[in-house]
């Protein structure tokens, strides 16, 4: 069986088929490559900002996104916010995913977040549920 | 009629009522000074954290979070999270939150924002349905 490695992402990554992971969610390897260099730097610029990736026989085959906020409330507490959980489609069903968020969540309670949150599709919601999430609030859009 | 003013946070408003103004969303007047004004450089050296306040006759009455998150997908395109949108007690009914939250929403779409979020709980949604929110996920929380 082929090790799976989860951990941040790096810059090499965008040659690794980082962008073309991404492809399962919205399409994203149509990005030219200076430009996502440049978002990947200034990403990495943040220390509250953390992609991580999975990687697999050399190549990403997920990645998921970690913000960190900080709060005056919760005796200045931290809340993790969950974003973009995406697997490679020739490799959904393995439990890819659920690896990559409990290793977000881990990450996000060494930094001291108190919470995490995410916001999620009724069809993905057990998948979550599994995982310890609970469902509290109504996710709102507004487009600009 | 006193004048509302809607702008970018101050480190002199932890004088003028900022974490008092938490209070009615959760206890934060009892933050240690010197930890609330650490707390509010190490917000400020982000520019992707932006607090808003609201001040009126020289007062914090208000005040909202926006969290502007660089993406890879929509072509490296930019989305913007709202958090704690707060109106002190005293002065809630007369439209402080909406201005608030539509300044909010034009600082988010200045930046480049392609959409803005946010978690509400049922009883708030009409008020931001009112500003053009749609509901469109399930919030989720984890407890660490």
């Amino acid at each position: 069986m082929s090790r799976l490695n989860i951990r941040k992402i790096r810059e090499s990554d965008l040659q690794k088929g980082f962008l073309e992971s991404l492809d399962s969610l919205r399409r994203a390897s149509n990005l030219n490559r200076r430009r996502a260099k440049a978002i990947l730097r200034n990403i990495a610029s943040s220390k509250n900002h953390v992609i991580f990736v999975a990687e697999q026989d050399g190549v990403i085959v997920g990645s998921t996104t970690l913000l960190i906020e900080q709060k005056f409330i919760h005796g200045g507490g931290k809340v993790g916010h969950i974003e973009d959980v995406v697997v490679s489609r020739g490799v959904q069903g393995a439990g890819i995913g659920q690896k990559m968020v409990r290793f977000a969540l881990r990450y996000a309670k060494s930094r001291g977040c108190y919470k995490t949150i995410l916001d999620c599709d009724d069809k993905v919601k057990p998948f979550y549920t599994k995982i310890g999430f609970k469902a509290h609030s109504n996710g709102m859009r507004y487009d600009h």
